[in-house]
C-alpha cells in the first residue's frame, strides 16, 4: 500500500447555503444572524443560542461561499467533502415551512455539489458531495419524513442526512421514527448525528469561559446521549444496517461504553433488553476523527476493534479493525484561527493526531483509510475511484 | 517486583454512617430513606433525588454496618478500604446543621477506622481509612469550612474529603474556595471529587430505562463539567500540590481532553489565561480505576503519561507514568448483582479491567501500584508497609 494514490476527503465541513443564511437573517430571536457593531467596526454576527457569551461568533463567506469552502480544502490539501448543513438545521421552523425549505436546501445542495470541480487525479469523484436535511420538527407528519427521505434518494450527490438530537421533539429513540429509520436504512443513506444543544448551561456556572464548556463538553456529551437512547432504544437492534456516523469522535460514548454496559447489566429494567453487551453495537458505528489527538483515536479505534468480542451468542464473528471505520473531518468553517495563518491549526491537529496514532504506519492502508479510503466506501463511491 | 508483597487498597466505596442514616430516615422529601411496600414485603429504600425511577434503591445493613464492608473486603481478597460517604453528604442541609453533622460524621468516621483490625501480614496498617465531610452549603463561612479541615487534620484515620461538586452554592471554581484549597493542600488531604447530581434529566427522554442514563452518563458528565471548571478557573494553576482524586476514572475528561485543550486556544476568551495546555494538568490529577474496561484504563494511563509534553516553557520535566495514578476502586455499596453471586461481577470487572491493561504486566510493578501501592503513597501511608 505505500504507493496507494488516494484523496484526501473530509466528512465534517458545514455550509450555511444562501437560502438558509438567509432565513436567519430574516430573524429577530436566536437562531439568527445581526449586524454587530463594535465601535467603528460593523459585522455579521451568528447567534446560534440564546444566551450565548460574547454576542455570538462572527461569520463571513467561509460559512456560504462555495468558492471559500473549495479555497479551504486546496490549502489544505482536501480533495472530496461531504458538506452538511451547520446546526441548528430545521430545528426551530414550523413543520410546514420546515418541510418546505428542506426540500429547497436539498435541492440547493445537490447543485452546489454536482456543479463542483471534478478532483484531480480521480476524474469519476466531484470534489463536493453532501448530507441532506429532514423536517425534523415537531408536528410534523412521518409520511412527510419518508417522502424527503425518496427526494434524497433522487439526488445522486446527496449521501446521507445530518440531524440533532430531538427527533420529532421526544429524541431519536422515539418509536414513532422508526418508520424513518427503516427508509434511511434501506435508502442507504449515512445519517450524520451532530449535536447543538448540548446540556444546561447553568451546569458552566458564573464565570467567563467563553464557549470553551459547551463546545468542549456539552456538545460530546449531547452526542453520546443521543447515541446512548438509540441504543438502549434497540433501534441498533432493529436496523443493524443503519449507517451512522457520530460527530466529534463519538463524543464520550468509546470511554464510558464499558461503564455503561457495567449499569446496564446491573438494572433490573434493561438487563434483559438488549441483543448484546453495549459495547457490542460501538462496532456498528462509524466515528470522525475530529477528536485532536492521537491517544483518542487510537482509543476510539480499540473500543471499534473489541466490539465483536462482546456479541451474544458466540458463533463466528468477524473482528472489526478500528480504524476503517475512523474518518477525517475539520469541522470547518468553524474553530478559524485566532492568529492570521497559512494552514488552519485545527486541521493541522486532526491530520497530525491520525499520523501519529499508534499501530497507525503510513506504510500500511490505516493511514489511507482514515484519510479518504473509508469515507469513499461509506458513501458507495470506492467504486469511482477506478472510474 | 515479581514476588512484592502489597495490600489491595479499595479508594472508592461508600458508607452511610448510622448517624447519616438517621438523618435520612427522619427526611420526607429526597434525600431520604423510606418503608416501601410491596405486595406483603417492606423494605427500606433510599431516594437519592427527586423524581427518581422505580421508587429509589433497597438499602441495608451493607451501607451502615461495619462487619458488612469487612466481609465484603475479605470476599474480595480486598485488605483496606478509603471509606468515604456517599452522595448527597450534607447538600441538603442549612449551614449550621451541615457544620455540626460534619464535625460529628467526622468522628464518627475516625472511630469506623481506628477500632478497625489491623491488615494481615501489615500490621502498621489498619482495614480501613475514611475520607471526611467539609460543609460545603450555601451560607456557610469560609472559616467555618477551614475550621473543619483543621479538625480533619487532627484525626489520623482521615486521609482526605470527599466533596460534589456544587461548593457553596457556586460550584468548585468559586474564587471563594481558595482559602479552603490553600487550608487543604496545606494539611495534605487528599480531595475524592465525586458526582452526584448528573445533568438534567429531560435529556433523558422519556423512555423508562431505569438507572442507566444518569449513572451511566450523568455522573461522569458532572464530574468532567466540575474539573474542567476547576482547570479554566486557574484553581490548578495556583494550588499545583492539590492531590484531586477523580471518581470514575474522570469520567470523560480524558477522552475529551485534546478537544478542550483545542477549544480553549480557539477561544479569545480564555486562549492566554492557564499556565500551560489543558492536557498538561490530567498529569496532576488522580483517577480510580471503576471503568470497567482495559482498554479504558490504558487509554486513561496514556493521558496521564503525555501530560508532560503540554508542559508550558519546556525544561526538563520528569515524563510521568500513567499507572502511578490510577487506583483501584469498588464504588460499594452500589451496583449489587442482580443475582445471588458469591463475588460481586462490578468489582471483578474492574479487577479484570486493570489485570487486562495493555503494558501491564503482572511481573512488574504496574499491578501493584494500580491495586495497592498507588494508594498507600497517596495516602502518606507507603512507610507504614514495613512498619
Amino acid at each position: 500500500m505505500a504507493n496507494i494514490k488516494y484523496p484526501i476527503v473530509d466528512v465534517h465541513t458545514h455550509v450555511y447555503l444562501p437560502r438558509y443564511a438567509a432565513e436567519l437573517r430574516a430573524r429577530t430571536s436566536a437562531p439568527r444572524i445581526l449586524n454587530w457593531t463594535n465601535g467603528s467596526k460593523t459585522e455579521e454576527r451568528l447567534l446560534i443560542l440564546d444566551g450565548e457569551p460574547s454576542a455570538g461568533r462572527p461569520v463571513g463567506p467561509q460559512y456560504w461561499d462555495r468558492d471559500e469552502k473549495l479555497e479551504f480544502m486546496q490549502k489544505h490539501g482536501i480533495n472530496i467533502s461531504f458538506v452538511s448543513s451547520a446546526n441548528p438545521w430545521l430545528d426551530f421552523l414550523p413543520a410546514a415551512r420546515a418541510q418546505t425549505l428542506a426540500q429547497e436546501l436539498n435541492n440547493d445542495l445537490e447543485e452546489y455539489c454536482a456543479t463542483s470541480p471534478a478532483v484531480e487525479a480521480f476524474s469519476g469523484l466531484k470534489s463536493l458531495y453532501g448530507f441532506g436535511l429532514l423536517p425534523l420538527v415537531p408536528e410534523v407528519e412521518v409520511s412527510t419524513i419518508i417522502q424527503t427521505v425518496e427526494q434524497l434518494k433522487s439526488l445522486p450527490h446527496i449521501r446521507g442526512v445530518i440531524m440533532g438530537t430531538k427527533g420529532i421533539g421526544k429524541g431519536l429513540d422515539d418509536n414513532a421514527l422508526d418508520p424513518m429509520w427503516d427508509a434511511i436504512q434501506a435508502a442507504g443513506l449515512v445519517v450524520f448525528i451532530h449535536p447543538h444543544y448540548g446540556v444546561d448551561s447553568t451546569l458552566y456556572g458564573e464565570n467567563n469561559n467563553g464557549h470553551v464548556l459547551p463546545l468542549a463538553l456539552g456538545f460530546p456529551f449531547e452526542t453520546t446521549i443521543a447515541i446512548t437512547r438509540l441504543i438502549l432504544s434497540g433501534v441498533l437492534d432493529r436496523f443493524p444496517d443503519l449507517r451512522l456516523l457520530l460527530a466529534h469522535s463519538g463524543g464520550a460514548l468509546p470511554q464510558l461504553s464499558s461503564r455503561l454496559a457495567s449499569c446496564i447489566h446491573h438494572d433490573p429494567i434493561v438487563a434483559k433488553r438488549l441483543k448484546h453487551d453495549a459495547r457490542y453495537y460501538l462496532g456498528q458505528l462509524y466515528f470522525d476523527a475530529v477528536a485532536y489527538g492521537s491517544e483518542e483515536l487510537t482509543f476510539v479505534s480499540r473500543t471499534i476493534s473489541r466490539a465483536s468480542e462482546f456479541q451474544s451468542g458466540g458463533g463466528t464473528v468477524e473482528a472489526k479493525v478500528g480504524s476503517t471505520r475512523l474518518l477525517f473531518g475539520t469541522d470547518h468553517p468553524f474553530f478559524p484561527p485566532l492568529e492570521a495563518s497559512q494552514k488552519w491549526p485545527s486541521v493541522e491537529d486532526n491530520l497530525a493526531a491520525i499520523r501519529g496514532m499508534a499501530g497507525v504506519d503510513s506504510k500500511i492502508e490505516h493511514h489511507a483509510n482514515i484519510l479518504g479510503l473509508n469515507a469513499l466506501r461509506l458513501f458507495d463511491l470506492h467504486d469511482q475511484l477506478y472510474a
